[in-house]
């Protein structure tokens, strides 16, 4: 009975940051431009001096985390130094220095009728974030959401919760002694599984929900929310070599896509060779993996070609190695390696290497992911090398944004229309 | 048992039909426009040759319907007649003679690296559509799946299935004829609930969903489909008659976009009248409200102006009545109307009539809706009145379309990268 009362008021506590999230949304629709950008860089500062909080809150989840035998790495993503906190400071100050993407008018256009119809760029309005016990997400969330006029509420890891809990009184400080209201960024705290269910259905409160981090939690949050959700994806990244690409161009992409950095979305999992080119092209690509400590999963045409090659199974050509390791198959045309990309990508990136025209647009036409590169680095789709200055993350799902998502997926558009008397005949 | 098999005989099946949709993707995603166009002309010729088979199917629902007790109102719904397929045959032809939206790049940029990039406006793949025993939505739906080169399953109400078997079957064979792949169109014949609930959790074959019908069908879809949703909603559509308004305008405005037409989600419900101007608007206003037989639900210090008027309850405000019948609320300031509004609007379409240039902006700017108008009346919130030539309805979601929703609402973009070497530092 007890426990009963108790999660009855934690579902009221959880309804009660929904209430003051909406609230807090139409103050945040008009702040203007100047006002966030000022909070921002008031935001950096006030994290750096009360950095000895912060790390001070961190050293008990460390703590805690150590206790539970959390794994190395996790550790480490949990983990906050000064160097760390000055990193999310300087993130802050990158979002400030941003256009503002807010208020832009779109497509205005004279109807015969003399209505003018255009499109305005607004905030979404309350945006839910769920993530693991990243704490630096906390800051870099926050920012986002505030840039875009959004209110934010956030579900971070068990794992992290008093550095979450230290990052959150501090950013709420800040905007308390700026006037503005502290609702634009709410932590829960409650960690229970009812009310992260209960977090995932509230429509009347929150706009869109966006999880940050594994395949497990990202799969948990799109089978249970009934709130629109902003899906980020894994990447199982092929590239083509054509059998008119320039050799010495495919080795250094594939290198570089391969091994510049294995544990990202980005990074080319797959290769896929033209047949005609197999004999010119992998003794040397594969000496160079070799040289990386690349391990080479081939097909049976490829692997008599391929230094240290292990065999492939039919298993590689779905996997996402994040990982010193990368499948080879061979094929007979550029209809074979389409196929097969479409058949085993996740919807990622792509890319072909040719000096054909047309298997260049074929490539560009067919493949279907978030992006397709002809003789480039699958490790480019990035919102900040995309030019976008900032990102939220890369989306895999193809509704209102794919692909690396700037500030402008934070935000939706309404229809604004200026008429003079106009109704309907 | 002999159950149990059968239900797993009917998912099996379902499964089949989401294969050969994702089957039947990568073939429509290269369709020429030409051919597109020619099959669309050709289907709307083919549903009239067959007019009289699917009257006959029809008829058998009509039948059907009336032994079950089905509505007048629902049963005209249902009905198909020769006028009615011309409609439909018609609706097919003005989509033929649109733009094909498909294959449009948007943006491109080059980086400073060299490398341009841009976004492709693609199909979404393989679109579900949810619905009602309306059988015009069948052709409808697929008009617009097709011109954009998506793959459709469409999912119709019980009511309606012989009536929707005929014109999928008319559809499916004029793709034929075509050498088309008639995948391009498949109907879910079982109705069972199991079948529908396993529809909307397909998410390796169907890359949207899409309800289309009353709030009772888009609430169940929101709430049980793990697919992402264009939800279509309701509208409370409110005028805001400011202190400054030209009031023949608003008497105008108010006239039509109340009585135009009542049954519409871009009807007016609710008027909002500011209390410096409810002496001159209302005694005329109601006058000419009640000579089209409005009922007049009001405040108040509104009732005693308004002819005939009946107190109005707080339930009233957020009230969408489809009916003739319309809610008066007093306010004091710009400022009320807009917290007013934004409290029991249903975030559909929104209008002020004023003079003041201050006031136009500030409700633009600060009411939250897909359309906000100034000086015309909420009836223009509509694909065709905006200039889309088609419409597949009114989004009042925030993700991925807002408003009115043309051809565009049903592609997705993709970036394309062209490069020369480019590989990440």
């Amino acid at each position: 009975m007890l426990i009963l009362q108790e999660k009855e008021e934690k579902i009221m506590e959880l309804m009660e940051i929904g209430r003051r999230a909406r609230d807090t949304e139409p103050l945040m629709r008009k702040l203007p431009t100047a006002k966030k950008n000022s909070l921002l860089l008031q935001c950096a500062k006030d994290l750096q001096v009360h950095a000895a909080e912060i790390i001070a809150a961190n050293a008990l989840d460390m703590e805690q985390g150590r206790q539970n035998g959390m794994a190395a790495g996790l550790l480490d993503r949990l983990l906050l130094t000064e160097a760390r906190i000055d990193g999310m400071a300087e993130g802050l100050c990158q979002l400030a220095a941003l256009d503002d993407p807010i208020g832009e008018v779109l497509g205005m256009k004279k109807r015969p009728n003399g209505l003018l119809i255009g499109q305005k760029r607004v905030p979404l309005g309350v945006v839910g974030i769920i993530y693991e016990a990243r704490p630096n997400v906390t800051a870099d969330a926050f920012g986002l959401c505030f840039k875009t006029g959004n209110v934010v509420i956030l579900k971070g890891g068990s794992d992290a919760i008093h550095s979450n809990e230290a990052i959150v009184a501090c950013i709420r400080r800040s905007l308390g002694d700026a006037g503005l209201p502290e609702d634009a960024i709410q932590l829960i705290t409650d960690t229970s599984r009812e009310t992260t269910t209960a977090f995932m259905k509230m429509n009347e409160y929150v706009d869109v929900l966006i999880p940050r981090g594994g395949a497990g939690l990202i799969r948990a949050v799109v089978n249970n929310s009934t709130i629109p959700v902003i899906e980020t994806g894994t990447g199982n990244c092929h590239i083509f070599v054509d059998e008119s690409a320039d050799l010495d161009m495919a080795v250094n992409i594939i290198l570089n896509a391969k091994t510049q950095r294995v544990g990202v979305c980005n990074a080319c999992e797959s290769l896929v060779v033209h047949e005609k080119i197999k004999d010119a092209l992998l003794p040397a690509l594969s000496a160079k993996l070799r040289e990386k400590d690349v391990e080479i999963r081939a097909d049976e045409k490829a692997l008599p070609l391929v230094q240290d090659g292990v065999p492939a199974t039919d298993e590689d050509w779905g996997r996402e190695y994040l990982d010193y390791i990368i499948s080879v198959k061979t094929v007979s045309s550029v209809d074979e390696a389409i196929a097969h990309i479409n058949r085993y990508n996740t919807k990622h990136s792509e890319a072909i290497i040719t000096s054909s025209y047309e298997n260049a647009q074929r490539f560009l036409d067919e493949v279907d992911a978030a992006a397709v590169y002809v003789n480039a680095s699958t490790r480019f789709t990035d919102g900040f090398e995309f030019g976008f200055g900032a990102e939220i993350g890369i989306s895999t799902q193809k509704l209102h944004a794919r692909g690396p998502m700037g500030l402008n997926a934070l935000t939706t558009t309404k229809y604004i229309i200026y008429g003079n008397g106009q109704i309907r005949p």
